[in-house]
């Protein structure tokens, strides 16, 4: 059997999105990683032919068929094994499940969006407020529903809120999450136990 | 029977992509817009307990449960008739769909970060410049598929497309798009005239 590429970086929270979910679901082997480069003020050339707005993960299936975003790649991924599994394929846990995922998601591009911006020489007061108050909004409401969360299947959701928490430990260590959302960080810790989670290592470099 | 509730704005693109789908499912009258104004640097506090992201679009539908982002809201709106109308249900015409609708949200998203960019004193040249290499290629790749995408049933990928056109007009007129992407322009030009289109003005207020 040929093999899938993926435009991969170890640095990238939504291509690790894509290994760990790739890893829950078995098909792992079945994916060559390439090393891409990107930013976002960065555009690496060679990955525009396949995604022309220059963005991770990307995925060419063996016929040269090419798959984004993250959330797509990994439906495709669960498809190869029947579906749902990532996200149950009907039915009100469906809306239950996209919906959190939205609100993982949403709160790791603002994480994203944020580091951006707080790195430049100067930033916008107003907005590094909003960036602030949404990510406590934000870290207040998964904390306040993690138990429920936590009762579901591992799908996309969970996969999503693991690497944004692992993501805050690595960029944003000032901002004191596990404290103020210990309940978060305490079913966090215990996801990122898991061989998927091991295995995706987000390193600098 | 009751109706759902949309966090609303006209202003705002992604909202839009609800509305226009809205129409073109014949829902729209189950659905009471409120007025919600957020931006980049500006929260909602009474949108937050709804989404604590603070962004629109947000659906609350008649039980209190509430749904996001506007992919999520569409494919709620569009199961109340069953589903399958905005993304095909299965197979590789899904793949495609969902992959389309990836490039015309992550097109817009570039749009609306690359205007936010700019507006400020003195926005980093590379950053600038990576917007524009990207929006450009992106342009190019929309020309060049826009045949095959206007041959299928109208879905959530040609909304987002129309929708994006007409951001450009709004937003980005210096940005000559419809000179550089002609095809996507004609194919834009006569999807504007429809009704789900025309009755979801941009106005800037």
């Amino acid at each position: 059997m040929g093999k899938m590429k993926l435009h991969w970086s170890p640095r990238s929270p939504f291509v690790r999105k894509v290994m760990v979910a790739a890893h829950e679901l078995g098909v792992v082997d079945r994916i060559t990683t390439v090393r891409t480069v990107v930013a976002m003020d960065k555009v690496a050339p060679e990955l525009l032919p396949d995604n022309p707005l220059g963005k991770i993960p990307t995925l060419v299936l063996e016929d040269g068929t090419v798959l984004y975003d993250s959330a797509v790649i990994i439906e495709y991924l669960d498809s190869l094994g029947g579906g749902g599994r990532m996200v149950p394929a009907a039915g009100p846990a469906r809306f239950t499940e996209l919906r959190r995922h939205a609100l993982a998601t949403g709160f790791l591009d603002l994480l994203i969006l944020w580091r951006s911006e707080r790195a430049k020489e100067a930033p916008p007061a107003a907005l590094l407020e909003a960036f602030a108050t949404k990510a406590d909004s934000a870290l207040r409401a998964i904390d306040a529903e993690i138990d429920a969360i936590a009762a579901t299947p591992v799908g996309i959701a969970q996969i999503t809120f693991a690497i944004a928490g692992d993501y805050m430990d690595f960029r944003f260590a000032d901002l004191g999450w596990r404290d103020r959302a210990p309940r978060f960080a305490a079913w966090q810790a215990r996801f990122r136990e898991r061989p998927s989670m091991l295995a995706t290592p987000v390193v600098d470099g």
